[in-house]
């Protein structure tokens, strides 16, 4: 018997694994031309738990106690009927010290979005890449601009600089979909980084260099769909593996039906099952080996590449039950690990009903053991109010006010993440017509309000883009990413003098929030919005921070005695970006359209 | 001593009382000349628990523990320091049986609001009362127009007619306002019937005549604030008795301070202590004396004019822990009395807030115990959708729709009183201006859907009215009310051709409410809209009940087979308004604008 004859095995996945890890089980994928007529075993024939096949003979899969299994590698002996056999060696590494206890990023970290296809093209050599289907095409607004690992590590340097503790990439594994594949969201190896982007190897470095600068990494995780290149659905375990419909059948998005106790049964199966777009199959995760494989494929990540948090794609649009057992499957190897899921949802119940430990999903015995969700209600009114002059009863700066005082709704709220902005919403800098004054507001409140603030590149330096005429415009390569671009952002002697005006703030701000725990855990006091001027207070035992957004186009004075209650004895305050000095008890100025932030002292 | 003497008292409340309530304690207020001077005794001394004087002479407030009393009159003796004295009587009455385990209203029934003052004037007599200040004059839209209880009692029949059970009439206590006070909201004696409108004999009348026809009555009952013309606030027992404040102060409306854990203490202060408007004193419900007055006077109609339900004015602008304390002494005395909040809010967390046994408001330990709460988050959505022809992501009647989607949040969503129209709101025929069309859709839901539905007087034969004129602008006379009007709407014979349309579609749909108990207690099963057609479904083991709403301009054909779980093995339906028959098998035709409801059989 020869392990040469391994070669009849064309994939193992995972293709490595841990010891150590708090749940001893793991499912190992072989695949290979018929080898499901095999037979497998190993030296301790106790270790193997399980062995399943389905419809299709060229997939097995392995089930082994890793607790029974002493060496670092596995020998794994594969025999058909006729005798004929090989080896399969398979490694089970060690794992990092403390990595289940691994820290992760909370609400003293700031994050930073960003598509790394049109961030920086760091490695010219990766860009024309043979094995994808899609080739390097700047010219084209939904192409694949070259953008890379390599372009990232060479610029974490400015994302430091701007006051950012925490980058969130969008996918890096391989999609390799004909067309429009640069977004990564239809992925067709989801234990590779596309080679586009670069190597595992590099994502790794990527991770070393991030954690290096005492900063951390995020990754964009998939649950809910592959893409139809993914060579699972080009040869498919069990025709279950993904939701089929007689035709082809998009989900109706309505992910209320989850929770509605009127909705009919074939609306809350067409949301759950029904595909986000055609070229993104529909996952069935209750197939417990699909429901598997995405567990350990997601473990595999953290251990792999030492992550400190997910951001969960579509979470919602997977069967309630299964992706909360998910989550839990990784909350329980990493009890400290934030995972920040995307639920497109405005209603704060319904928002609410995904946080982990929900009062509102308890209603209906639920808890979705996601620790942390999207405040899209907040991100919705910031794209909105500061174009409201207005401060009737339910416009301007009252949507916020309106948001916050729902907060009682959420289990946590400083486990939102907050945002005015992503890569699939519309540009901030667009909706304000670049008004640095309305971006500043937009800013002065992410960095104050109860939440993780999550900035979208580019925005920092003034960077717009209409989503009316297509995500791409929104998506578009940061200036200086690219040898010969006329212009570069990244470095401040290159900067133009509005994104100089743009970042400056910025940084300062995000720098400054570092520094204050109270922002970052401390409670909230606002008040009813007067005159379209919103006052809120964030305060621990030890500091008190009072922020002032007039909205107002014109210039105001803000009588203080109505906030005598968060006040009390401080009798000035400093404004963090100016340095200018307050006195409490007089009526403090505020310029039309502006912010102010002020410590008490 | 003699008993002429008493007329130093000026004023006993209550009035009488009634022997064998739940709580045996009663605290009757006596009113005089420096009456806190006098020694109070009773026979059987034991029985006085408590006497209260405040700062104002003229006031004491005598507990009695009424299990202690066994006659069904009480000599009070009230001695001064100088040994003069008198005896005062008291009544206690016997209750009628079953009082206390009385009915009320819940969703088998509909109800009528109507406002007494622009109903119907039966009595001229009464217009001209002496004694309060406002005099009749039907010329002015804000004035008195001279409706009275006794134009109730002779229109019954009229209401009857309608198939509704249930009648809700604005408040109907003395109201002596110089100005503007039809509306009865500034109540100026709340055990005194206003002159006006009749006597409290006319009140008790009017209830009887009601249940007569097995119909039920609803009081207006208001807790948070008097009128400045009442006698206690002319002469107050207690500085406290109101919220004051330096300068006058009305509320800011945002009841949500009441939940927001991040709320100022005085915003929240502002919301409940300020005044609704200047003529309407706020009651300090959190003094003990104002608490047990307000139960009293409460308890007192339900069991003097045997009541069969409350309506509760501006329910939460009072201190949430002693309204809830206040509804659970209406409860603790009628275990099964219905009493419907005004909860004038939009959001459904915060309007589940405030119906007994919310999930939501158990995140905060609160309980509101108010049985059932006004769902202004539906009502809202009527008043727009059928003027949305457009089925985009949020509009139309997608939001219907919506709102349905979040019954899940209510602890009981059967017990939400659901309307299109009130006298505070824009009279859905004006918005919908008179196209009858539309006025059926929004009945054919009030009709199905879950919940009390509950209709404004007059709208049934196509009243309109525009609220940007004024409030009188939606609270016009009824045609007929008034000896000489030209048109009486309330005679089949003398109805314009318009007026009977509307009214024989109104009657024959809830004459059919009546009989069908899937739309009083059953489940619901809805469709998302598609192409703005709405299809949801009422039924219990007995009965299904289809309901199909096309708010498309357009003839629809409505394909069955998405509807197979709720259709199951029903072969046809029969429509309820044109007892046509419909093949569930085909498509279904629906004409534009319109609604369907069939029984499936």
């Amino acid at each position: 018997m020869s392990t040469a004859l391994n070669k009849q095995i064309q994939r193992i996945e995972p293709p490595f694994w841990f010891s150590g890890m708090h749940n001893p089980e793991l499912q190992i994928l072989f695949y290979g031309t018929n080898i499901s007529q095999c037979q497998i075993t190993i030296e301790n024939s106790n270790a193997i738990t399980n062995v399943k096949r389905t419809e299709n003979p060229n997939f097995i899969f392995v089930t082994i106690n890793t607790q029974k299994i002493n060496t670092t590698e596995i020998d794994f002996v594969f025999k058909r009927k006729d005798k004929s056999g090989f080896i399969q060696k398979y490694e089970l590494r060690k794992r990092t010290k403390n990595s289940a206890t691994r820290k992760s990023f909370d609400s003293s970290d700031s994050i930073y979005l960003l598509m790394p296809d049109r961030f920086a093209n760091g490695n010219k050599n990766n860009q024309n890449d043979t094995k994808t289907t899609e080739k390097y095409n700047r010219e084209l607004p939904g192409g694949r601009h070259g953008g890379d690992i390599e372009g990232i590590i060479q610029n974490l340097d400015y994302i430091q600089s701007l006051g950012i503790t925490t980058i969130w990439c969008t996918p890096l594994c391989e999609d390799n979909e004909a067309e429009y594949s640069y977004h990564g969201y239809a992925q067709s190896d989801v234990y590779k980084i596309d080679p586009r982007f670069g190597t595992n190897e590099d994502y790794v470095r990527l991770a070393k260099e991030i954690h290096n600068r005492n900063m951390k990494l995020v990754m964009d995780y998939v649950t809910n769909h592959w893409g139809l290149a993914h060579w699972m659905l080009k040869d498919s375990p069990a025709k279950n593996w993904i939701h089929q419909f007689e035709n082809y059948t998009e989900t109706n998005h309505k992910r209320s039906t989850i929770s509605d106790i009127n909705a009919s049964k074939i609306d809350r199966n067409i949301c759950l099952s029904g595909w986000f777009v055609p070229s993104m199959p529909d996952l069935n995760i209750t197939n417990p080996l699909v429901f598997n494989y995405l567990c350990q494929n997601a473990i595999w990540w953290i251990e792999y590449a030492n992550l400190d948090g997910f951001r969960v794609d579509t979470y919602n649009y997977s069967e309630p039950e299964y992706i909360s057992k998910w989550t839990k499957a990784i909350s329980d190897e990493y009890p400290n690990f934030n995972l920040v899921g995307e639920i497109t949802m405005r209603n704060q119940g319904l928002l609410s009903y995904w946080q982990k430990d929900s009062p509102i999903a308890k209603i209906q015995n639920f808890n979705s053991h996601l620790s942390s969700v999207m405040d899209f209600a907040l991100s919705d009114a910031l794209q909105s109010v500061f174009n409201e002059d207005d401060d009737s009863w339910d416009q301007g700066i009252t949507r916020i006010y309106d948001i916050l005082s729902k907060d009682f709704l959420f289990p946590n709220v400083n486990n939102l993440l907050i945002f005015g902005e992503n890569h699939d919403t519309r540009r901030l800098n667009h909706i304000y017509n670049n008004d640095i004054r309305k971006y500043k507001m937009a800013m002065c409140m992410l960095a104050t309000l109860r939440g993780i603030p999550q900035l979208y590149y580019g925005s920092e330096i003034g960077m717009a883009g209409d989503q009316n005429l297509g995500d791409a415009d929104i998506r578009k390569d940061f200036p200086g990413g690219w040898e010969n671009d006329e212009n570069n952002a990244f470095l401040p002697e290159t900067r133009s003098e509005c994104q100089k005006a743009y970042f400056d703030f910025t940084s300062k701000l995000f720098h400054w929030r570092k520094t204050n725990a109270a922002v970052h855990f401390g409670k909230t006091t606002h008040y009813i919005p007067e005159n379209n001027v919103y006052v809120y207070f964030r305060y621990n035992t030890n500091q008190t921070v009072m922020v002032l957004i007039n909205n107002n186009p014109e210039n105001q004075e803000i009588m203080t005695k109505r906030f005598e209650e968060n006040i009390k004895n401080h009798i000035t305050g400093k404004e963090i970006l100016t340095d200018l000095f307050f006195d409490l008890s007089q009526a403090i100025p505020i310029e039309g359209k502006s912010a102010l932030i002020l410590e008490l002292e």
